[in-house]
């Protein structure tokens, strides 16, 4: 059984809407798609804005509850009869993050054991197939074969293959 | 660079002590080495006490503060000079223990950067030349090559190589 690890963070969890709910409540400023296009964080908003803004991750409470990206409950429960997933999430960075991301994991995706989540920094000690992520960064030393999610800080990258949605993972690998 | 992946409990960091004192401020028995030999926890207490003890890896704080395994420090720091080190802990049965690892890594092993430390269940998604572990069962779907390190409950198990302390990890990759 071939093997594909997902990353969480705007790949499953929407991060974006997340940041951008917290912006809207911060500083009553909505971003638009525009604004987001083609962007990191730190460049949808304004200057003045940036100090606080970049501070939301580290935040207690950032990951709690984060929205789920459309599809992705259902093609990872087709993927998991025909792959064995891993769900491989950058945590390390965040360290408050931790339980929040574990009960969001067992809350949104049951049928995935939790021997099958990890948390962790560098991917490149991760052995499967595929990755599926949004940071060409992760598949530098990643062995297998990396597919590149779509996000608005990545669509200016030259990667192949790319996914947009979950929908094109499914066409890709079901 | 050769990498090799360190277990936590019973390698680095003493949970059977941990265990043991626990044991004794609860019911005022000190186990011995020859009660501890051979056996996994459920089977050193008596009966009437197993279902208490068997919840402490569970509880908030076991993994708090747990001593750390004579020489592992030192021989860790040298084998990061020829080696790239990865911390794959099996986090995913005690969620209360996330924070408290963390925390416990960048006290005790500062040198390591947490980037590399991993949280995880299933231990056949590393990717490393070597896996320092007590668990034979965490060998089984691993790709490179296990290195069993003892423990009481492992005594009897049969697997090569085997190393008994810190010393002889140096020894063997050294």
């Amino acid at each position: 059984m071939k093997r594909i690890a997902i990353d969480m963070d705007e790949v499953m969890a929407d991060a974006n809407l997340r940041f951008r709910e917290w912006y809207e409540r911060d500083y009553a400023r909505r971003l638009t798609a525009e604004e987001m296009h083609g962007k990191h964080y730190k460049d949808m908003v304004l200057p003045e804005h940036r100090e606080l803004t970049m501070k939301y991750p580290y935040v207690e409470g950032f990951f709690q509850d984060m929205p789920v990206i459309e599809g992705s409950p259902e093609v990872i429960l087709e993927l998991s009869k025909k792959y064995e997933i891993f769900i491989t999430t950058a945590a390390m960075q965040f360290p408050t993050s931790f339980v929040h991301k574990y009960e969001w994991l067992k809350n949104h995706f049951p049928f995935i054991p939790t021997t099958h989540f990890v948390f962790c920094g560098e991917k490149g000690i991760i052995l499967a197939d595929y990755l599926i992520d949004d940071h060409v960064r992760n598949f530098k030393r990643f062995t297998g074969q990396g597919i590149l999610f779509t996000s608005p800080h990545n669509v200016h990258e030259t990667w192949t293959p790319r996914v947009n949605n979950w929908q094109e993972v499914a066409a890709l690998l079901l």
